[in-house]
């Protein structure tokens, strides 16, 4: 409880040191809220210089302000993020999707250990839209990926997952700068294969990955074709023990069924790998063909071509999120809709007639 | 050209009569203008009592002015429509969908006499979002569908495929209401399979059928896996000569495949039918699987709760598309994300900044 909050509590027998500041080892809370407001004191200068000099602490308490919906917050964020930019834009971004129970994390350790090893330095953000935990799943992430939460070179990070997706997806985006900026060679965007935080995903990175189990159809798997469809590289996983000739068969399978599909704006085509994080097996393969995309998009300028296509798609998606939400929570509107909603539902009128009415009166009001 | 205009244009060799008006058989164009001034004279109670005294004509000419986009139809559009309202909504809408190749239209045309033999009457809107063509859409459909362009009890409309889609959809919902107020029992709503506008007619009908080919997997026709989600009833066309055993192992298939997918809200298990036009067999079936269907969701109210979510979604959808367009054609917005968007590509400024500094400009200029 913050201190300034006390004196609007009822008196009762178990407050009876209300009004008396707590020492810090009492009221942890207190405590804690005095330390960030402390925290506070730093400029966008310090932070971006912490941020440029790879400090790791400074990079998560720049990511928090940027990920805040306050106001105040709002300033200092973009004043860090521009600042940011120049040094930004050089790392390989790679979204990684699949469905739950396909070993995402046990991929992602396995394969960012093998990246790291190397002494390149990677950054993992997950985004979960639809889990309502907020601080729990950071030490989930950690916990999930041993290894690489205790590796030097390696910065784990999930995205809040409150607030819309377009939301989430404007401050992972700028997530990437900052981490970028902090001389992060690679960024890993992971997911959870639920259909529209793909989409965001695939509209933020260079190269999409898609996770596959062996041995069950894509029916079971609920692999929307779509999320199939934008994938760059589809990565059976588990392909160890008894589970090899099911992977293979898999592959087979996935790599006529690619035949049927559009061929991608960029030009590549989708590759079928199969690795396993138990026995490292295959993990070079799937590393080796996202640097031979990234040479082959170079090449043919889709690469950045992509990445300019995703700045006004972001631009777009972000403004139009924000006046739709303006939009509906105008108090005059608010009340115009349940009216009109009424009418339709009521049969007086027809939902074309209804909408257009209620614009009328907006754009009336605004003019 | 307009009467009205020939005083604009500058005196050529080519224009010796400009002033002197022509007599009809000269300037036709003066003459049809003159004739649609005189069509416009019909008040809204004359084209509602058309409507309603089942006349063709004059229900052709009332959707005519709802798919108009002129300022001065709005009005006497929204008259006709509230006027239509309470003889509305008796119908059964039917959605119908499938690959260009499938046999849509002879699948229309062979179901569409069993109705009208029967003594009901059947309106088919058809929606192609692709198609750049105007008037000549109304040719095909009538040739493409002989027998019902000159059955009495069929009324044949295609939609203007001009717009975005959200305005299609309002337009074609309104027309479904004018139909309806026409004495049409059943209204086939007919869309290619392009993704899009599959999602759209699926929120305004009550039944929704895909129409598949046999002999070809599911890849080769490219139908979406959302789109065989929202179907109540999938049907093999071509059942017929040769074709006949594809047509029952894709049926096998079929049925396999909706297992895995997830109960639909209504309750309803789809079923997979499979049928001829050439020899017109299995249409039978799908048009009792349709009336079934009706009765089982009238008795699990499903039928009205359906179409009110339909009416609050379509009253959402199109404020939503009218203020994003409200918004781009703001000229001050216009210049704005010109500058914007080169600060942004140049690397000067974040997606996400960029578009909340146009956001605070354009809401500070309205308030």
């Amino acid at each position: 409880m913050a201190p300034g909050k006390v004196k609007n509590i009822k008196k009762s027998a178990l407050q009876l040191s209300e009004g008396v500041k707590q020492p810090p080892s009492v009221n942890k809370e207190a405590y804690n809220f005095t330390r960030q407001k402390r925290k506070k004191l730093l400029t966008a200068k310090d932070y971006v210089k912490g941020i440029i000099s790879q400090n790791k602490i400074i990079l998560s308490q720049a990511i928090t302000i940027i990920e805040s919906n306050h106001t105040s917050h709002k300033k200092i964020a973009s004043e860090i993020i521009e600042a940011c930019i120049p040094y930004s834009g050089n790392s390989i971004r790679v979204g990684i999707t699949g469905v739950p129970g396909v070993g995402k994390s046990s991929f992602i350790e396995a394969l960012g250990t093998q990246i790291t090893s190397s002494g390149q330095k990677l950054a993992v953000l997950t985004i979960d839209p639809s889990s309502k935990k907020s601080g729990g799943s950071i030490l989930g992430d950690k916990t999930r990926m041993e290894k690489l939460s205790t590796d030097p070179l390696a910065f784990i990070r999930p995205t809040p997952s409150s607030g819309t997706l377009g939301g989430v997806a404007g401050k992972t985006r700028d997530t990437i700068i900052l981490c970028e900026a902090a001389g992060y060679d690679t960024i890993f965007v992971e997911t959870v294969g639920v259909g529209q935080s793909e989409t965001m995903v695939h509209s933020m990175v260079d190269f999409f990955l898609l996770l596959m189990l062996a041995g069950s159809g894509d029916e079971l798997q609920g692999i929307k074709r779509g999320i199939m469809e934008m994938a760059d590289a589809l990565v059976i996983t588990k392909a160890d023990g008894d589970n090899i000739k099911r992977a293979l068969q898999a592959q087979t399978k996935f790599k006529n069924a690619l035949h049927f599909f559009p061929l991608a704006e960029s030009g590549w085509t989708p590759c079928v790998l199969k690795c396993s994080a138990v026995s490292e097996t295959g993990l070079i393969d799937v590393w080796e063909t996202i640097l031979n995309y990234i040479k082959f998009v170079k090449q043919n300028s889709w690469f950045q071509q992509n990445r300019d296509q995703q700045s006004a798609y972001w631009l777009n998606q972000t403004i139009e999120e924000n006046i739709k939400q303006y939009f509906y929570n105008d108090p005059f509107i608010k009340k115009e809709l349940v009216k009109w909603k009424k009418e339709v539902l009521s049969g007086k009128t027809s939902s074309f007639i209804a909408a257009n009415k209620i614009l009328e009166k907006y754009f009336k009001l605004k003019d």
